[in-house]
């Protein structure tokens, strides 16, 4: 966990999809935000673009948000700026419009506030000429949807300090962003002279007939597009010249790429021909598929994509595993107590006795073709339930660096009711016994909606010596927390299916086989 | 499932990174291979390229591949091409040799065998003019890793006859492949043109200094990478231009774009200067890490990307579930007894009277920080043990569709030994009982190398009308299946440590927690 920070409050100078993505980025992470948009509309697109953010965050990491910040529309630039320790200009890309909003934002805001445009095409020096402290502006320029999408580019312009760059990185990590400083003022920055040339080529080859909008989306997705959402061109070619290294590559395919370069760099011109070219075959790929449709497939997809990555702790999915230490109520290290404490205040039940340490969305990708969670799914829960549980009596990760760990040995699951994507499962937890070296716990999972028992899982966990693989009692700190929490239970009746073997009474509900297909 | 058909057997002329990689799909995928490449090593690429794909598949997939199809090094072209169906030319991307190759290719080859050069730069009408039947050549340009990215373009030449794009597409698809037919023949084809315009982009930016190898690689693997593993480049402005529509979009965008346009055309001359820096980047960037180690993480990366979109069933994610489906061994609908037959030959045990369903390569991101599998993966392999049960007594997707299916409504797992990264998993299974409406599995998870047990999973199931949610009797056939398992298993001897509750006897080993962190 960084000491990055989220800005205190934020200010959005426009709307629209980029202005409508920073202000769910930016709820979602907890923070306060004033929308000035005098265009019909603007607060409908942030409260879409604020949904949209939620049902991919909580299907995109296990670990519920913060409360999420609020949400006012103001009627001046003024109004806006007052208080927010970041500004972010997000109006279209002309530039008048631009140096009139950034030049009254400066005004208006903080002194120690940052002014940033969201920009992709004009240069900082140029847009920044008309504020009164050009050193706190620079462009932080994201990619949509923004509240998925890590990358922003910031670059400054030739007044703006070098601190104002760091500190801006800092904020933007506190938002679960990438931040990537362009180091030189130029037209498109990085991404987006690669993004042109993509679309300069892809309209080559609708002008020329060679090939559909549908047909060159389809030469991405399933080949390039596929790697670069893991690896960059550079990379990418090291690997393709094998063990002989970058020298052999450029040796091997240069001479080949030199042909076609000289003869694709020329641009077409975009007439209405070739306008209507583009519409008609960018209707025919749609389908008939609303923008909304599309728009929750294509962040379906980049949840999926994102969490594979954080899955394989590479890339972007390092990104989302900081946010989630970052959301992560985890207890201080050795301070059991404190941890106990914390986790009564923030996950207070209700006054039941019983410990609730955990809570969970399902998300699309843990349901079967039938529509309910997947088998396996269940034992997750219960055993990231245990995962909480560890480190609160200080048997957490600095305890098993000593030598020492839990080891389950036995679990028992009773499939009690079905759980459905989107439903929020919460999991009470009973100790029900233990002594030196043994952990008996009992886990019930329920649906929060209505309180309707899903799954219990009932665990045997063993203190193990981890270099001998054998039992040994465990210190004496961590048996204290557990007596601590055994008389904080002790008027708790036995669980109802504790203690059962398989063939005993039967439950009428259970979990469809995720895999008869 | 289509008809599409795997070729007969396929002849290899060049390995090396594409080669071993067409070696690796072909072969895991059930088809005979012969290889012909004089470069020293050529045979230990196409191994190498199988063993990450082996590894790769079993993760991305939970359907046990086909048996795999056997590798041949031959001295000549006649003697790869004999017998045939598919000859694919991977060799070094200089016309002559390739003309020479093909039109050798062509003379031995089968009547009917499809002619396809991997070449990503050459002309087919040019590289198969010397060839007796150029009407059954094409170029099928596969994107690195081949055994992972599904794309292959697909480009004749002017003799190419149209029953040869055709077939090839077939065979293609049978391989697990998304062909995408370039309908004119041009230089590049379509998305190697979209490679070399991002290529040349980044040349510039690192010859201009903007940039490093490494920043240039983040601008794209943070963000728009991102979404070019869902979406091509068309629908993701299609989507940035908001409900206004396509035309919105380009009278929006496209006057910013023009400028930038104009500017970032030139060609940078590759000289030694670019050269030294590309190559000094390129190492900064790889850290020490070797080639070897770089396709791992890349493969990894490729797989978590894959299986995410295997689970919104989009794009490249449709090609990973046509291959399962074309895997998976079901039942054909209605005959039990042909399906029992059929899992009885192709995994047949070591003659021990049980059954041996399922087996699973431990993959990377199935492990914990301290190197042990992670507690409901055991879960999963269990409950993927069933699934593969289920379609063989006849309870598979077709039943399922019928309104009935089983449910898991209890589970008893024990851990008895530990699972690493790359230790292939068996698992035997035994009938406990089972009565019109009850199902008792018992499954042993044993690791390959030294058959020792890693766990145990008792599992009760019921047969459950799904509308109503009540257990009702299973039918007929289904029933008789499980008749003729049991009687097959008649004289196995109840296992050890079925029918026990938790807190009963204990075993010594045990799964680590994954989360104690």
């Amino acid at each position: 966990v960084t000491d990055d920070r989220l800005p205190r409050r934020a200010a959005l100078l426009g709307s629209g999809v980029i202005g409508g993505g920073w202000a769910a980025r930016l709820l979602l992470s907890g923070v306060d935000v004033a929308l000035y948009d005098p265009a019909p509309g603007a607060a409908e697109t942030a409260r879409a673009a604020l949904e949209r953010a939620r049902r991919s965050w909580s299907r995109l990491t296990l670990v519920p948000p913060p409360a999420p910040g609020t949400l006012t529309l103001v009627e001046t630039v003024a109004e806006a700026v007052a208080g927010a320790e970041l500004v972010q200009e997000s109006a279209p890309e002309r530039e008048p419009l631009k140096l009139e909003l950034l030049a009254q934002a400066c005004e208006a805001a903080p002194a120690d506030a940052i002014i940033a445009s969201s920009t992709s095409g004009l240069l900082p020096s140029r847009i920044s000429s008309e504020m009164a402290h050009p050193e706190r502006f620079l462009v932080a320029h994201p990619f949509n949807p923004v509240y998925l999408l890590p990358l922003v580019e910031l670059c400054g312009g030739s007044a703006t300090s070098p601190e104002t760059i760091e500190r801006a990185a800092s904020l933007y990590r506190a938002l679960g962003m990438h931040p990537l400083v362009v180091r030189h003022e130029i037209d498109g920055f990085i991404a987006d002279r690669l993004l042109e040339a993509v679309w300069r080529e892809a309209l080559w080859l609708v002008h020329d007939g060679v090939a559909t909008a549908e047909e060159i989306d389809d030469a991405l997705r399933y080949g390039p597009g596929l790697r670069w959402s893991t690896m960059g061109t550079f990379l990418i070619y090291r690997l393709a010249g094998g063990t002989a290294g970058m020298r052999h590559f450029m040796a091997q395919f240069g001479p080949t790429l030199q042909l076609p370069w000289t003869k694709l760099t020329d641009v077409p011109e975009l007439d209405d021909g070739l306008l209507d070219t583009i519409v008609a075959q960018s209707d025919a790929q749609a389908a008939g598929r609303s923008i909304e449709e599309l728009a929750r497939i294509r962040d379906d997809c980049l949840v999926a994509v994102l969490r594979g990555l954080r899955g394989q702790a590479w890339g972007a999915g390092n990104d989302v595993a900081a946010t989630e230490r970052r959301w992560q109520r985890t207890a201080p290290a050795g301070s059991p107590a404190d941890g106990l404490a914390r986790a009564g205040d923030s996950l207070a039940g209700p006054g039941d006795g019983l410990l609730h340490l955990h809570e969970v969305i399902v998300g699309p990708d843990w349901i079967d073709y039938n529509g309910h969670m997947t088998e396996f799914r269940y034992l997750e829960v219960l055993a990231d339930t245990t995962d909480v549980f560890l480190p609160l009596i200080g048997a957490g990760a600095d305890y098993a660096a000593s030598g020492s760990s839990y080891y389950t040995v036995e679990t028992h699951i009773r499939h009690l009711g079905q759980a459905r994507a989107g439903d929020r499962l919460t999991v009470s937890t009973q100790l029900l016994h233990h002594d030196p070296k043994r952990l008996h716990l009992f886990h019930e999972i329920r649906r929060a909606d209505d309180d309707s028992p899903v799954a219990s899982g009932e665990h045997m966990l063993l203190h193990v010596e981890m270099a001998a693989g054998r039992a040994v009692p465990a210190g004496a700190e961590v048996l204290a927390a557990l007596d601590r929490i055994a008389a904080s239970q002790r008027q708790l009746p036995r669980p109802d299916g504790a203690g059962r073997a398989i063939g005993g009474a039967r439950s009428a509900a259970g979990s469809q086989r995720s895999g008869a297909v």
